[in-house]
């Protein structure tokens, strides 16, 4: 394989940026369709993106036309090109089914149940251990129509405890600064999305978490990363790009 | 493979109720260790359940010896001895590593990583969009200490959203009254046991989701689930399976 980065490769199966073979639907602020870009861009395989709205309107995610893709009317979607248009949604949903049928270099994958099963063990616990309630820290804090504190910091302390826990694993004896497996895996890109605007939620893991800090400093500023980032908005206060 | 009933084979593979091939740790209300022992159950492999309790106690989850086991303190988790003691944890991540190396009959998994995907689909939405949130509702309801109606409205409605499109998808041509590929999955196991607990908080399946309520009356019939399902307590108000 050709690379045009040191770590983005050209796919050579004949589909190019002009002929991608998925297209993704994101949102230009919610974390779950930024992972998959990086999954995809972190393999060199070419995608489009269409970026939805919230709600019911004409680009909404609530229509008709997206329902038909996917029922539970959130992002992110992926239709497959190269496989009669098949669709698969929920991001690790996603995630498993381009890493098991494109990462035949295991990049972000691994060749055993042994060490998929560690993979999958740390993509769910992103996917359902910390995205859920991380996305209700934000919801109580920034978003509900009242305040109610005692819900606010339920979401806040347990965002924490999810937060102590990754640091853990990182510092382990063994881990090389990684998730699993004593190097970058899916996992890994799972978990970072969410940590690039948690400063809006009033956590600044420079000072709480610095081992978490400074993973996400390094996986940041991997090309795959960045390429995936693309469109990417952050509102203000989730100033962790700019430190 | 010999069968003991009409769908729960004895394992050939050398283990035995006296000699189980998994330690599996769960707890007796909460329903994620149960979708665990409902996949063995009815994949027809042997494990001995380990009943924790929540908190620090003598046999809690947070516990230096459990958390030895699961970094995150809570159930399941899956030691497979047949595999040097490898450690699973997240019932979805478990799930996925079962149906894997020990389906190989596909009775609740897939040959294909197109039909693995639509599986998977539904097994994460499940994990991350259904699992929480209906966590929350009861959290709001029963156990939160003070009374916030806004914040349990917005867990109820949420489980109610997710039910119309579990209840759609049941319903949809070709179905065959199954989520995915017209028979029963994994994914089918992942949604059942939080819905046997669903009347503590108010929902009423058979009135207000019939054709869920047709699939749980068929699905908890199943020898494999009600093998899967000893052990369990279902507190006051959780009368599905009385009905």
């Amino acid at each position: 394989m050709a690379e045009t980065t040191s770590t983005v490769a050209v796919a050579s199966n004949g589909y190019s940026a002009q002929n991608p073979q998925f297209t993704l639907y994101s949102h230009r602020i919610g974390p779950n369709g930024f992972k998959v870009a990086e999954v995809l861009s972190e393999l060199g395989l070419h995608y489009r993106t269409i970026f939805l709205d919230f709600g019911a309107g004409e680009n909404g995610m609530k229509t008709p036309a997206y329902e038909a893709i996917n029922p539970n009317g959130r992002i992110p979607a992926l239709i497959d090109h190269s496989a009669n248009d098949l669709v698969v949604w929920e991001s690790a949903a996603i995630i498993l089914y381009v890493c098991k049928k494109y990462d035949g270099e295991f990049r972000l994958w691994a060749p055993t149940l042994d060490e998929q099963a560690q993979i999958e063990t740390w993509l769910m616990y992103q996917a359902t251990g910390q995205g859920p309630y991380l996305g209700q820290a934000f919801w109580f804090m920034l978003y509900h129509p009242e305040r109610l504190d005692s819900a606010t910091e339920r979401y806040v302390d347990e965002t924490k405890r999810v937060l102590g826990i990754v640091q853990k694993q990182l510092a382990r004896e063994g881990s090389n600064g990684w998730l699993v497996l004593g190097r970058i895996t899916a996992a890994d890109i799972a978990f970072l999305h969410w940590y690039l605007h948690i400063a809006r939620i009033k956590i600044v893991l420079k000072d709480e978490f610095p081992i978490v800090w400074e993973w996400v400093c390094r996986m940041k500023e991997r090309p795959g990363v960045k390429a995936g980032m693309e469109g990417a908005v952050f509102p203000e206060g989730a100033t962790v790009l700019k430190t």
